[in-house]
């Protein structure tokens, strides 16, 4: 609803001025102290609840980030979780049930009764290398708790053509309705799986690779300069940008 | 159909040596002279045929894809064309029907006599300013061309931050299902509009800018960089990229 | 005055060798062994004293000049101040009262009978997310320091619109003179508030990001790109030229 | 005034729609056409009113522009023009009086009979060398528009030291309240001018400058990276960044 | 022969004073002028001679190393033609026969009766797109004055797959001792190219792309951080290092 | 063998379908649980097994590659390892022989009883600097697994030509086949050495060197912008680049 | 003298104020009008006047500093004159004498009477292509005009290292008193000059070179990386900073 | 002496077989070991001997170099020494006598009665700042080491110009032959220095700085950037290029 409609209704008393400030201020935000806020419309918009950034983040405002999520939704994300910041997690672990995946930095905590969502749609994920596997493993975990199913193929990458061909098989044969294709070095994955399908491609280059070009930048250059149709691309290792795009194309 | 299923379907007779080398080579190819090749399967794995790349081309290599194009499907699509190249477009003019808009470079050159399908699914495009109406109208030709509605909303830039809110209301009471977001400088257009949607939204940074950061260094590196939900970049201008990705999720 | 003008009154005997050596060397400096000088003058000329950066200084050097400072002064202010630095720092807590802000590298040792000026001006601080807090803090701290009083508004970025106008409405309404608008990672928030405002906004950027344009590079150029008016920037981090400049702002 | 007390003003009756809506869309916008809006109520706030972009805008786009500015308000300012698009402010030179400077690409065309605000305040402008002139012109041009005086000194780059020392007690005694200091190359004078005065000094880098870190790069750098107290930057050649800013600082 | 060795037998008698002189001036030089010297012992040492860069060359300097060339040798390879360099190619073509191939900047003028030598191995040459051909092509005749065969297979860009296997295929089955693999854009042609082969492939990217890692950028660090085997690469648009270098493998 | 004679003998039945399917699938992959596979095919192909890339990969993945490859094939290669990693490899060394050089990052875990196969071409090896030693030897070691012998030259860098001259001269009496060339700093070895010789040189630029083009950058552009004839590059400390090509022209 | 010095001998009447104002000013400077003013001292100090740096600058300027410097002192040096300026030194022709060299950018104007000075110091000028001429011609004129003599080497690139020794042979021989090395490309020539002469070189890249690290970037990087002892460095074809710095040199 | 002179010399018996090797391999080179060879005519010819660069090379070959210098010339220089590499200087200080200055990274190992030379020639040393003080003694230990007293100057950055002004008086008086002028942040001492002084100043930027343009790359390009005359450029933190480009300017 638009402004405009929001105060003719308002004026015409069709709505309170509860109703209208609510509805102006439909991006509901929790005030956790001075220096911390939690937009917990977001779950709202996108099936997603507002991920945590742990990096950068002070020991207490970290904890305090997770607390206020887990009382305003019952389940917190964390992304860019550092050794260093491990503890704070575990902290939770004895009341909550706590998801991650070895070597990602997401972390999902979830009170123990918190239903599952019905799976909506489904995500395939495709990683080139070994040592993309944590950055697709924190997409998989996000995008299950965004509401959608996922279907993995990883170690594909072009330098051995033949996995990259399977993978992409599997994936298609599995129908999934929007594909993300993870990779560093070269950054060449993407653009190979975009020219064999016909879903959206969304190109998550990863921080692997040295040397000129190396931290994941040549992969997202790569990817940028793709001719291949149906391909966009997020930042490097920002799996946390890759899983909003890729639920909200499922859950349309 | 995986290469392993044909093979078998192959080997037991159920399909002949044709229909399998008709599956594997489901990428239809056309060959012009020693140079060039159509690459005709796209647009039935895409909606949209292959964009013929004017810039780098000669005027004989130019002049052959377009010819090629039009008679294999009946259209041909052209971006980046320069001032030089406009004459060779103008040939056309007489036999074909020629689509453009102003101070864009794609150009849209159709056969009199083809019929326009029937549009599946709703693109809206917001744009920044002024000077990034022509990319914006380059998309909107193409996404037209894919066999989707369009809604646009121009010169909304941030800068009037009235001007975005009406912009992305229009867009969403046209029930978009895609959004791309339009926007050179400092780019921030985009992740205002993805903090405000529950759709996808389709970054696409133009070379509007000038001094450091300018040419749509800021705007892409901002879009890469933003925190808001569901947003996805694609290349500085490239606006063939950004057609290609709002159709393949509006045809699903 | 100026040297011309000094010279003549010196060569007229109206003011006398010491009188016109003292003009030409209004910026008093105190040398402090061989490798240090304090500029004593800044404080005269700016409100606030030179800031001390610890960072890439050695232990002495550090010790020695924050001894000076406070001698000439009574209070020394010290930035960028490294884990293993902080005990330096605390040496001074004996004696003096040290004030500083969580993870802020800012710290400020008074006499503990130094007294307090009358506030002059108002600076508003807008912080974008919960990781630009410490750096927002420094400015405050310095700020004040520099005889201003303050409005803070923290955790207001883009990526939820209603937090950054509820912001921006009450650095407002307190009657800010001048807004330090802070942001890492995309950094729109300030181009945001300068289109919303009508005084001066100095961007801020923080080094708060990863990949492409990480570290505060996409930050600082969205700011350096903006379309809005107002708006001038510092480099990342340097929450002393912010304070440098707001104060300098307020005290006119 | 925030929404929520325009809201229950308008509950309670104490305004009518109409006004609630004019408060809320206080940032007046007048659309001409479907590309194109003009922001009037920026002079209201900044009192200069938006400074249209020549470049990248078509000819058609920027005539339009024009025009319209020149119906809202009397009169219109247009920057970075280039060769090409003189023609066109030439078409409103017969019935408008145009200002400009030479080598300058900011235009400022004015109805004959729209009168001058009374100056207030004084804005100082530094410019390192010659070829830094335009640009500094550029400056004076709007800062006067936006109803400031203002005091020169050019050619006073840190390459002759004595000019530079003769330019800032040239433009101090004039008692300007902000200085825009303005160089190419090295982009040392910013530095050189903020650590002599107790003002706000706004760096603005030019593109003078040939070789790595020509264009302005070393100049922007340089200033960012600048220990001189009370030093903030706009973008290279950004004349308009800087007027606004003196504006502001001047009409407090 | 080692300098020792030719000293040692300079002073047994074994070789006169203009034998060991000319051991050590082995790479011969010609002396035209004040500002220009031939590499004479080039062709001896790499089969191919001194190519001529005509780009950055004054119109003078560039007949005289042409006519430098045919005297010496018969025959001049010049790179990096300009448009307006042209004529001074065409002045040769009375008197010499001029090879050259549409779009390519590269030429080779010949004494009419100089013999052709009897080609020794193979040279693969790969390339991504139409754009590409022009770069190829200098390729192929650099390659085949060097004294080698070539085969051929163009426009085999990843982003038709289908294109590329054939490409690949073709190539090997021909038995190419090294393979030129050639992409603008991305640059993954390369990448997919060395992971099905077993010779070396020498990846040669194209300043063909528009925006972020344009103009070749993005294919040269994609190329730089491939993971295939037997991948080495030259610079963005130089056909002469890689023609050099693909000769240099077939001669061995 | 292309696929379309695959499938027509197929259809003849002149091949059974394993075989065809065996043919198609030549470059056999090994599964190692769910991410990670190996490519076991390169071995033959390449005269090299897949090199373990060991940054990046976590301690149980690493451990689970290297034993792998030791069964498949008797023997493991890998790189960059960290400190922290190496006891896994020590784990290896009870069982298995070990080989590597001082400071180098480069392992080869071997079976005991594995046999050596005949050299077959000689690789030249060049280092600049003492502190390009260990790339160099990373490079021996990996040629030498590839089944070509070595002869080297260290600490020859053009800081003292004569040590360049010698350098040079022995390995070409040695009759080295292909050569690399290996600097940090300035990178002009590689350019001297090609100037020299009539083989292949593959520039191999290491990351040793601090300050403006440091970390290898600069010695990598250098390499790139060479004009000596013959010289190709691979990317910064990528020895296992430069082995893989040496090897690749070694075995012809 | 110091400022304390002057100041106390003006107070004891040892000097008048006349005396003591001009030793101030020692820096002369000439204002010619609004936006010019000429460093007539620099002359004195360096030997060599101020250079007018032609670039930027509108055809007014320009003409009024050549004036001004050829009135102040009968002669005028400019830098980077483009083709459309220089009928503005052709002007100048039929009265004085204009020195210059082919596709070099700085001309010499000088009064016909003026006296040439007897050569003092010697500086050796090595280019490394015939590319790199003009600039190299540059710097000769500008150090002829400050009053040293040279000796020459060119064509003298390390692709022939031949050349290189004899060129480094000759210009010792002459003894030079300082050398500059001249490089476009990868810019190694300063590098092998500095490894084997024992004066200061100047290493001067040019904008020769394309692709990755081309217009001199490389060249430059390289030289700043060198080991090589005594080699400084200025930017990007700035012969006017290299002609400068070898002249005082050679004036000790 | 040139080649072919000695060739002749040698024909003619003039000299015998071992006084022409000698001359030719001028540039004495001692071997230590496979990997490591001392360049031991350096001292000869720029009355420094080679620096030891400690940065990237292990402890084996760190002590080796250490203990070859020492006893070939009785003294050794070692730069960019780490934390963890100080215990192999101190093993060397029981039997040497160790020079060193706090904080900076090299340091100079004596035989304890190696006579010091007669100081020929003066070098000014001027540091912006505290931070840059280690890089500046580091500098002043070479500069003493090859045989040149020295003047020093610290802390005089600009920002407090006063001390700019008194560090160049009192370097200029004390007659300084070349000036090393050291400055990381905005690196604008060394403009400013040069504008003041007719000597030769080597800029030295240190990686002093953070933010964009940090590290010391705002300082190097600002000083590459430079108007003021006879200014050069070393690399960022590079005091050894400083300090051989000083010594060879002071030994003519």
């Amino acid at each position: 609803m638009q402004l405009r409609t929001i105060l003719e209704r308002l004026a015409r008393g069709e709505i309170g001025l509860e109703e209208a400030e609510k509805l102006i201020r439909s991006w509901e935000v929790r005030r956790l102290g001075e220096t911390l806020k939690l937009d917990l419309g977001r779950e709202v918009r996108m099936g997603l609840p507002e991920v945590i950034l742990a990096q950068w983040k002070g020991e207490e405002d970290l904890r305090k980030a997770i607390s206020g999520a887990l009382e305003a939704r019952g389940r917190a994300l964390v992304s860019r979780i550092s050794e260093g910041q491990i503890p704070i997690i575990e902290e939770f672990e004895r009341e909550y049930h706590v998801r991650r995946s070895p070597n990602a930095r997401v972390y999902v905590i979830r009170r123990r009764d918190l239903p599952s969502s019905q799976p909506k749609g489904k995500v395939g994920i495709i990683a080139a290398g070994t040592s993309d596997v944590p950055i697709a493993e924190e997409v998989r975990l996000m995008v299950e708790e965004g509401g959608c199913s996922t279907v993995r193929a990883y170690d594909a990458g072009v330098a051995n053509l033949k996995r990259t061909l399977d993978a992409v098989a599997d994936v298609v044969e599995e129908g999934a309705d929007v594909i993300v294709a993870i990779a560093g070095m070269e950054g060449s994955l993407p653009s190979v799986v975009a020219s064999l399908v016909d879903t959206l491609v969304i190109g998550l280059p990863t921080s692997v690779g040295y040397g000129m070009g190396g931290g994941g930048e040549a992969a997202l250059l790569s990817m940028l300069q793709s001719c291949a149709p149906g391909l966009v691309v997020v930042n490097i290792d920002n799996s946390v940008a890759a899983a909003y795009a890729a639920i909200s194309v499922c859950r349309r």
